[in-house]
């Protein structure tokens, strides 16, 4: 039990966003935490894992994922530290990942599939490292890359938000494969830090020039496998730029979350005929029976300096509503974390 | 040699078209037939393929196969007989496939890859469908639904155009499968043959009734795989109804051929994301060295009555272009064949 009463802060969702989430969207609840009851453990949040999905959480209709319901606090990962249990699978002091919540507390049964919570050793990388290339987004570009890229050493690969979460690390997955590496980001400083931090070839900044012609001048023999974050115009252009027998990894499309029309489909889709190429979806749920292979092989890699993982941390839980915006406005630099209370 | 001077008639494409073709981007020629030179063949006409690929083929620009220049015979593929040779690999009356063009005469090198001709036997089967089942059309459903579409028994299968060319062959390719197939076409009396004639389980009509509400109905538990020959509104509708790891060939989009503006792409297709699904385009050239695998497969379900090959005759070479225009209005039933001469 916890000596002191807990006080829990919460964003819930107080209703279904048109574009762009806006403040009324939130609800902020601030109440004690409930006893704790046998089989329960109690994660304090110490770093929220701020991601382009979660916009698509918020809205209603069938997706890959139950949407977030009015009035449920907002679904988010994060890390933390277990400081109460009375579960034999968690002891105080653990160092635990999962699905907290936008929250500063998590309670409920140890073995609740919401929260998921696993383990994590904070000695192999510091723990927003967890939230990027060896959470989700690291798990997303490792299994995406390897098992719907399929890349092979020498061919092209194309990453849009390269200098994002999932970005570094289907970019620098695909170099230790051998392939040639073209990042798409938005802004030079992103650029500079995908070539000259993370080792990509080139890459091309959609901002300030014109994509197409990037395309031709680093991939002049096109695009063997483009992993697509982004959508809309971004995709269509790609499209006019690939290989026979090319591979788009459809992981996201933040271009078109906050649309408030239709999406915008790629009107060059027929590229895939001409070329006999494919275009393939990515959940990386479908690779958890695996994650521990691919942690295993980034952790291995983070050790010996072969990659990098770079966060990009708004610190306190209050500026979640601003923060999770910057994704959209693309003003996070690396992956996108909230810092919620110190360990 | 010809013993009399043979007229040759020809279409040749005058204009790039916008949108539909007008007459006015056809050149009729007429002019008497060269003399024929050393290792030459002269294939008279029978009948020619008249497939929506032609409309692409009439457009500049990068695609699976050059344009047809302007002034230039339009490309078809036909069937014909061989009434002059020079060539070792030829005699009189062999009977032949290969690129013959809208023209009543074809005349060149015996091994010249525009025509590429090879000989058929039409013993076994009728010579339009040479130009269907045993042809292209076939070869593309039969290549197309097994090599992309990857069916397994049990699935279920929707094609679009069930009751035009290709998608004759794909529905029932897959009913021999063992697969649910549910076609897609236009009016009742084409629903009615896909059914009762080639054993489709069901057949939306697209033209009378609400699609969305067919694929519920007919495919409850979702969309396996499906053939698309349409694009469009259909596409996008189908996208909305697949299963998990569904795949969808992409194997043509005659709604948007005729397009004057952009081509509509798939809003829907973060489906795949959804669905881990994958999209994937087939070019029928890619599988010439397994073709006489497919013909000896579908000739020998036809022989067995399991196959069936219906195709819609135009007869006469002058009604060439309105003739063509027949696909892009769905008013063929079958697949749509021009006679030029009797044998």
């Amino acid at each position: 039990m916890p000596a002191a009463i807990l006080i829990n802060q919460q964003f819930r969702l107080a209703a279904r966003p048109i574009g762009l989430p806006k403040p009324s969207d939130w609800q902020q609840v601030s109440a004690p935490l409930r006893d704790i009851a046998d089989g329960e453990i109690v994660v304090k949040t110490l770093y929220l894992s701020l991601d382009p999905a979660m916009r698509g959480w918020m809205n209603e209709g069938k997706s890959y994922i139950r949407p977030v319901a009015i009035g449920e606090v907002m679904r988010a990962g994060g890390v933390g530290v277990v400081v109460a249990s009375k579960s034999p699978r968690f002891a105080l002091g653990d160092t635990v990942s999962g699905g907290i919540g936008v929250q500063s507390y998590w309670l409920g049964a140890a073995d609740d599939a919401s929260g998921n919570f696993f383990k994590i050793d904070p000695g192999i990388a510091p723990l927003t490292t967890w939230l990027n290339t060896l959470g989700m987004p690291g798990m997303t570009g490792y299994f995406g890359l390897l098992e719907v890229g399929q890349p092979k050493a020498g061919e092209t690969v194309v990453v849009s938000g390269a200098a994002g979460a999932v970005g570094q690390s289907v970019g620098q997955v695909a170099k230790l494969m051998g392939c040639k590496v073209i990042g798409i980001a938005g802004g030079q400083d992103k650029c500079d830090f995908v070539v000259k931090e993370l080792g990509f070839d080139a890459c091309i900044d959609y901002k300030n020039g014109d994509l197409r012609e990037g395309l031709k001048q680093h991939c002049p023999e096109g695009v063997d496998v483009y992993f697509d974050n982004v959508g809309g115009d971004m995709l269509d252009t790609v499209l006019t730029r690939i290989r026979m027998k090319a591979r788009i990894v459809i992981c996201g499309a933040i271009s078109q979350y906050n649309n408030t029309g239709a999406i915008k489909g790629p009107a060059n889709y027929l590229s895939l005929l001409v070329h006999r190429a494919r275009m393939e979806g990515i959940v990386v749920f479908d690779y958890a029976d695996r994650f521990h292979l691919g942690v295993a092989a980034l952790a291995k890699w983070l050790k010996e300096g072969r990659f990098k993982s770079r966060e990009d941390v708004v610190d306190g839980l209050e500026h979640f509503p601003d923060a999770l915006l910057m994704l959209f406005e693309g003003k996070n630099f690396g992956k996108l974390v909230l810092k919620v209370a110190d360990a």
